[in-house]
């Protein structure tokens, strides 16, 4: 297994580890430094300098284990030229990078997502303007007034950070409770598995929010991830994500065959209904699942054990491969 | 053990499973289908169709396991008039379906208690105004305006939520930090023991709190729980749990006979002074404790293993029928 | 071991009978019926009296295990005076009762700290101004405004809370999201280990944020610490948070000879560049530990276990003692 030095890539290593499957991490060298910090925790170390590496890696047997890190810091490109085994559907990282295809496959899921406007002035709501790739929340803004929009895209267009208005999704903000729900789809099991939920901890808006109003007027929030915290929901609300998840797995067999494989996550925003609204999707392993790096207590019910999504990666691989079924979990 | 399909219906499950006792699952058929989903969580399922099935149950062998879902959707009557042997103390649910027991119960047991208000023309400061039932926080409102606490309750009649102003309970809103403790009493060893802790994480006002006030001038917050997020309070606040605990189980004793048996909670919010002020209870087990399904790191120092609320509800089953003590912890 | 009575107690002893070393905890008499709940958690317990209580504890073989309480309650001067083999560096504790100090510390070690103001005339900025001790935040309060703060600390003086100006530390209130880094040097393996991350859970802010501005804006905020909230940042800035522990370790080897033993803890904000800044730190084990009692999910990548902190604090001397290596970790 090859994974990439960022995002989840310790609880990777260790669950593959603890399946007995070799590993080898690759990055710049500054990120390698953490994993070599903890003793056994990797096989091997690579320094990563494009696509050539990529080749060794398949040269040397590695599945690539995705992370969002990948996405952004590898690419879709490099890895379908590299030719390297992927764990996941690589198709979907297509869908992820414009907002019109990654809202249309949940809207054909019939998963309830939030409103979203073409133009500035429509906006008659909370608004969230979110840009384009998976940057942590990096500039995001939220705003009620058309007028506010239009002068920040501006601004936004002029730093260089989007190239048109077209670049942004304005999405209606669903003023409830956000929660991150994880899952984990096996083609060899054919199952859906939930694995654990989390809340994101923004700065500076989590911050912010302890602060009277009285001394915040002048300071916008912002919504950069820097980590993630433990929520379990109410049961009831657990079949309902679990039947969302089951509609994106037959919804991404049906429009991007084979289908979603591995962990993906729906992230929601819980209304006064009590009703999930989906606002995003991420097609592999989100930070959020290193919560349960000590074993995810929903995963326990399918396994009797309990295990970290990490390890459930791994126990997915080392399954297919001695089933030799290696072939349907990787594209 | 019988346990309606709701709640924390995994967790009881589970620990019946781990303690060897057999489990029937009842509720309507779409609740049910949860449950199935986690192969061998369960022994039997029944649909549920009112005191005939809880009969069916009784004839069976079971002993009922009470969630607060129970209370709600199966409810007194037709618990007393099947007769199903109830693991915990059956007279406490009509203690709690009314406001003025509820607290009269925390009163006795010298457990400090916010300052309530018979009439809105009283009240002056914040307070919140609170409706009959354990329907998750629904309808609830806050104000400081005897005008403003009219004019909603007026509303709530003329919708039919409430009979008269006389259903609800206008509470002081203590400013400070919500913690909810929950607490297993063993009539078998006659100790009280504490499992844990969480803060109830509730739409929308734990999302509407991250937005800039002059987003959200215009929307009312609700506090309709989602899910639960894990605290650990001070440990010099543990012993004061504990005292708390022990009052509520002592008072239950002399006023309703032979008292708590198994779970409940005592729902605080922590003064500036550190003393929780407990404006609520439940007499079973919390939807709270899903959080430790995986294991109570303090039920640890009891039994010096992990085991969730849900187990340690099974193991005082099992030891109780081993000695042939049953009589002692059902009602 | 010897243990006060209070902060993270529990988790000491159950992980030094873990380990197998015997353990008196000590403290008023108040303070000692909490542990007494807990079947076989403790060898003795003691009532403490000042000095003569340490020296007693001194002939008995023990080693002091410092907790933030130790320090307030029982105070270096009568660590010193007794003798007693102190589990940490000691000299730390003085560093740490004043400000100018504590700051210089983090300083030298070019850890970024926010700005601090000696005079309230200078404050162009949020501020937090802190009063000496450890008392959990008591008393602390923020502002923006020059002649608010120098009347809030007129009124102090007055209270006798502070003796002068001088006493209280002016430091720019970071808008960012709280995250303290717990950390566990061991002099036997010369390795910095991280433990864990946890956020403090403050009232009556905590639950003011909760509450629309119209009914808190007589309400002032204050910052009392009730509990702890588990929180696992991205794993990007794990490196960051292991870099300036390195050196914080580093600093208090040339600056306080031998340098930090065993737990400590750097209390950061995360900006919206994603850069931790230190506005304190604590030279021995936090109350945020007590989350992961039941075992830390880093501690596992060092030792192949999950552990506590207490565990580990155990461990430590244990594996120092087996190798006649006590010296170098008492001070």
């Amino acid at each position: 297994m090859a994974v990439y030095a960022s995002h989840s890539a310790i609880q990777i290593l260790l669950g593959a580890r603890e399946e007995g499957l070799l590993t080898t991490i690759f990055g710049p060298p500054e990120s390698l430094r953490l994993y070599s910090r903890f003793p056994g925790l990797v096989n091997k170390a690579l320094e990563y300098s494009g696509v050539d590496c990529l080749s060794i890696l398949k040269d040397e047997g590695h599945v690539l284990i995705p992370s969002g890190s990948i996405v952004e810091y590898v690419g879709y490109d490099a890895i379908v030229k590299s030719g390297i085994p992927y764990f996941g559907l690589k198709e979907l990282i297509k869908w992820e990078s414009e907002w019109d295809l990654k809202l249309k496959l949940l809207n054909e899921a019939g998963i309830p997502i939030p409103k979203t406007f073409k133009d500035p002035s429509q906006v008659d709501t909370i608004v969230i303007v979110k840009l384009p790739g998976a940057k942590g929340g990096k500039d995001f803004f939220i705003s009620k007034t058309p007028r506010e929009i239009e002068v920040n895209l501006e601004k936004l267009k002029e730093n260089g950070k989007i190239k048109s208005f077209k670049d942004v999704c304005i999405q209606e903000y669903v003023v409830g409770t956000t929660m991150y729900a994880h899952y984990f789809y096996s083609p060899i099991f054919d199952r859906l598995e939930i694995t654990g939920f989390d809340i994101r901890y923004e700065t500076n808006v989590d911050g912010m929010k302890r602060l009277p109003p009285t001394l915040t007027k002048n300071i916008q929030p912002s919504f950069i991830v820097c980590g993630n915290i433990p929520v379990y929901p109410r049961e009831k609300l657990l079949e309902t994500f679990i039947e969302y998840g089951e509609r994106f797995v037959k919804t991404t067999k049906r429009l991007i065959p084979p289908g979603i494989i591995g962990p993906f996550c729906l992230e929601c925003v819980i209304n006064e209904d009590l009703e999930p609204i989906v606002f995003e999707f991420s097609g592999r392993i989100v930070a959020g699942t290193n919560i349960y790096m000590n074993g995810s207590p929903y995963l326990k019910l399918y396994w009797g054990t309990e295990m970290s999504v990490g390890r459930r990666i791994a126990k997915e691989i080392r399954i297919a491969k001695d089933t030799e079924r290696l072939t349907e979990i990787l594209t």
